[in-house]
């Protein structure tokens, strides 16, 4: 037999609702997880299945939203009034107008839902039983409130049913509607408008959709997934929990690909973050969007990095500060108190210590002194700083870009260099020691008489 | 009807058991929780109730714990030996002569206690069935060898038994007694001298007051509160306990509140914390007492701010140390390794790297080069830093107080300004840099050969 | 009765296992738990048993191994083929030709098992009814997969059972075989030599040992442990499980023995820590090995520290990071962003800001000022630091070794030292200032005039 072509696919993603208990003039969508809009981890997982359109309906606060889909080529659909999440679904049509095939309902909101179970949702539909609608159900540790599902051994649904108005025995299963539903686009809209709103709410509820198909001798079928998956984000505290949920699955990843993470509660990473194997991570590591790690990298503790490229073998840290446009060599090493910004360094290059690199290119083999400052703003303008292949830059030295320090130069400590230093030269730019005997002992003596009076 | 009068109140916190298992030199109940004394946390609630008096009963270490507690007009009575908590609130007798009211008996080292709880031991007290005793009971998950209390449904108390005399089905019980107890004044001390001390331990028990009421043909109450409430702390690891469930406490309440906690696990708040809306806290961040966020303040992961009042719109971090007196403009920026201390930070200022703010005004729209120091301390008195308006401090520079510089000024990268700048100025002060070509090649082949000699 | 002599013991560790899941290029049982590799964590468990002779049985990577226990006078056998635990077991014969006495069969990765255990293993082979083999077990929450053991309630066994072999009666027990043993060595290779590779793996079980004992009429016992202690390692996950299972065990030993963790969730120590009394101890702290700490010490968040000794009342951090060779006097204190390698620090000397001491020597009462640096490497060799007793090291100074400031001298904020100070001096080194009124000015209109421009 053969394999039947993949269904057409759009998804619809509710996102009209307020989030009026996240207490934020952000929208709810838009906060991020990972360090980035749920609505775009949704988003993302939707495109992996190739949709042919997805609708985002929106509602309050609607221009944030728009403005952040749009780059992604997502057209949005408003709902002016909140009448329910049937009549949410149904301002899709027009934005679905022509379209044939498979249309999944999401919730941007409902953010960590993965490809695989969409794809899932989808496949049941083309089920040899043909369900007319595929429910995402799942078993939740306390089922609460929430709508059930009763269903047999296969997952054809006799009956969904809301929590107030279920049976003792209804309410003892624990299988419950997260609200999530495939269907075909050509049932979703005739469904849709039998809808009615005759309910204490006076709203069009979505899951009346599965009793009406029923009511044409349409069975409808449920597929299962965790209750982590279809976690759903009403308020900060959720906010974090679904954080929490994402972190964890991250971190599990990063251990099973060959990463050390001695206290794996403690390292947070970014949606994006890659990582090599032999890579060593400390306790209490935060890594913003952008970060890559090569293999045999050591993050020692308190280390926060977004955007930087780090290469084979560099350690880094504690207490180490990269941030966007950080680019380590194989083997380099960034230390305590160190912060990287549009920098390159180079392969074996060291700055251990107290250094503040921006805007700058560091050869190889480079050793930049402690407390080593690149001046790179004038308060108008960045500039840059080139370090030659083997400088020697001594401690407490302040480097005014533009400068060019050559390869092999020595830059002595505490120098303020301004001007460009020549291959193997060394610089110097401080003062002239000088000594005045005796009078510390003379200033402590003064100081202190005046104290003393001070205290009278 | 009219409302009854609210009662008077007095409270009784006993505090004069040892803590040996502390194994500490600091008395017990003034160990601290998110960062104050929890005697201090328990009195404070009490004192929400406007109590006529609040008298602690002290025994080893009394000194330690009078003087924490006299500034807040609290009395202590002395209980020279241990003969059992009946005895304990027995020695505040004459503290309490001539109150008229009802006491509540509380512990200095069962700190979580709320003014809602308290509030309500006294509501029952007058209640229609008017109990001679109110016991706080609690339900833990492991009621071990907790004493049991035998009550109906209403709460009226058929027994109180210790553990140890409780038969099977008594133990089976999982209402527990806390200890806790509201009395009125002219039913406690009667009934306390008629408490005995014929039991093995040869001590006299607060608890046999309820069965002495019994006795008298007059019922006591039990009301319910959670285990957490009434956790008590007898050793470091429950105060660790007691301290995790007051941040978990203050965390659901920041969230709840409209703050984003990426991570609320790792987020400490101090007693007194005060957050905005549309707060963003990231991992890893330590409050210290006397900090105050505006809205919108960005607080990145590694931060410790203590004493610091934190402007609208500020961003904070990551590495951040605000000390007392820290205050922070709207809109300013405290960058990464950077430390705040006594100095204000005008509106837009930013100081981002490696810098030091002691005893220093800065004003608006400042920029604070990375490395700057201000150096405000000659070992024996602080002196003042003042920055105008739109003043630029170039990088690795060393202000060294007292030291004025001009609105407009720029200061020169790597200076060390030791005398004021006038406004719109330049100042440098810094060496001359010099060049000896081929210096650096020479030193190089010379401590190579050096290494290679002393290998041998 | 006499006392018997205490057993001769010895242990065989095996550790042949390629632990391919842990995806690393390090032995598993290298791997470290609390800084330490986690088979010298199991080899110190066993040597304070004062075996006879300790054998590991190596494999894949046995190079790494054999030199990480060659230190200890530990030997090695190979086991050049993985043919099951007997098989491998059955390797140590020749490194144990000659020896009388208990043979401990252990795990390389199962490395937290305590010395107490190996003990009361040992001695439950010397009970009066002399087993021939004794077994550890114990009962996982998730019995899940493992071997069972059905025994009498004195711990004699009827018999051990694969779990695929086992009934559903059988697999309903919980007590579950950890794989670890003591047997006679005149027994243990006699009934190894008799362990046939007859099942579907075609591997030589040890477990069998047990059921070919028990055909000669011998009986054997289990004991029983928790089910942290036999925790195994066989992926990166499971490291850092055993790796918190440690901390917490650590952490709450560092509580009952008078230290205050405030968060101990968040203190994370190396296997040797040493903690004073009245030790306080704030959240996110991280030890590496070789740190003691004195009495009431205060160590303050974010601090990284390693190597170091620290003395009473001294008090570290926010962000201080203590390497190697760092020694704290009584009553000194290192603040934040300071980094100490190799240096000690005198009685009440201080360094609280932003400053690098390495390879110093301070002495008592110094007061280091905030951005000092001690330029200790010229690239090549490291030099030395001496500051005397009470000396003032003014902000922002660059120290360059090798260097000797007397006592009580004062070097002035901004200076670069290249030459000796005598004591009671003042040293000053730096660029005398110079203004140029109206730059500032100029300067800004000329880049805002240059801004304009680029943006059109």
């Amino acid at each position: 037999m053969a394999t039947a072509p993949a269904p057409n696919i759009a998804a619809v993603i509710l996102a009209a609702g307020k989030g009026t208990r996240m207490k934020s003039d952000l929208h709810k969508v838009l906060h991020p997880i990972a360090g980035h809009p749920m609505l775009l981890h949704l988003a993302e997982s939707v495109a992996a299945l190739k949709p042919e359109r997805t609708v985002v309906v929106t509602g309050a606060g609607r221009e944030q939203v728009e403005a952040a889909v749009a780059p992604l080529g997502i057209v949005t659909a408003l709902q002016a009034e909140q009448l329910g999440t049937g009549h949410a679904v149904a301002q899709a049509e027009a934005a679905l107008a022509g379209f044939e095939g498979d249309v999944l309902v999401l919730y941007g909101d409902v953010p960590l839902v993965s490809s695989a179970t969409m794809q899932a949702m989808v496949a049941r539909l083309h089920a040899p039983d043909s369900p007319a609608v595929v429910v995402l159900g799942f078993r939740p540790a306390d089922p609460a409130a929430y709508g059930r599902i009763i269903a047999d051994e296969a997952g054809v649904i006799a009956k969904m049913v809301e929590y107030k108005d279920a049976s003792e025995a209804e309410r003892a299963i624990n299988l419950c509607n997260s609200g999530l539903m495939a269907v075909r686009s050509a049932d979703l809209f005739a469904l849709l408008a039998r809808v009615g709103n005759d309910n204490a709410a006076g709203e069009y509820y979505l899951p009346d959709v599965v009793m009406l198909a029923a009511a044409d001798g349409r069975a409808s079928a449920v597929i299962e997934t965790s209750a982590a998956e279809v976690a759903g984000v009403n308020s900060r505290a959720e906010l974090a929990g679904v954080e929490l949920s994402w972190q964890q699955a991250r971190r599990t990843q990063a251990m099973a690909d060959g990463a050390t993470l001695i206290a794996p509660e403690t390292v947070w990473f970014a949606f994006d973050t890659v990582l090599g194997r032999d890579v060593v991570i400390e306790p209490n590591v935060v890594f913003g969007p952008g970060v890559s790690v090569a293999d045999g990298v050591v993050i020692h503790a308190f280390s926060h990095i977004e955007g930087a490229t780090i290469g084979a073998g560099a350690e880094v840290g504690p207490f180490a500060r990269l941030r966007p446009g950080a680019v380590l060599g194989e083997h380099s090493k960034i230390g305590n108190f160190v912060e990287m910004k549009k920098a390159v360094l180079g392969v074996g290059a060291k700055a251990n210590h107290l250094t503040y690199l921006g805007d700058a290119e560091v050869g190889p083999g480079v050793n930049i002194g402690a407390g080593t400052i690149t001046c790179n703003y004038d308060g108008f303008f960045k500039y840059k700083t080139v370090i030659g292949a083997g400088a020697f830059i001594g401690s407490n030295s302040a480097l005014v870009a533009p400068v060019t320090i050559g390869a092999g130069a020595i830059v002595g400590a505490g120098s303020v260099i301004t001007g460009d230093v020549e291959a193997d030269a060394l610089a110097l730019a401080r003062g002239k020691q000088e000594a005045r005997p005796g009078w510390g002992k003379r200033f402590r003596d003064a100081m202190m008489a005046k104290k003393a009076a001070t205290k009278k």
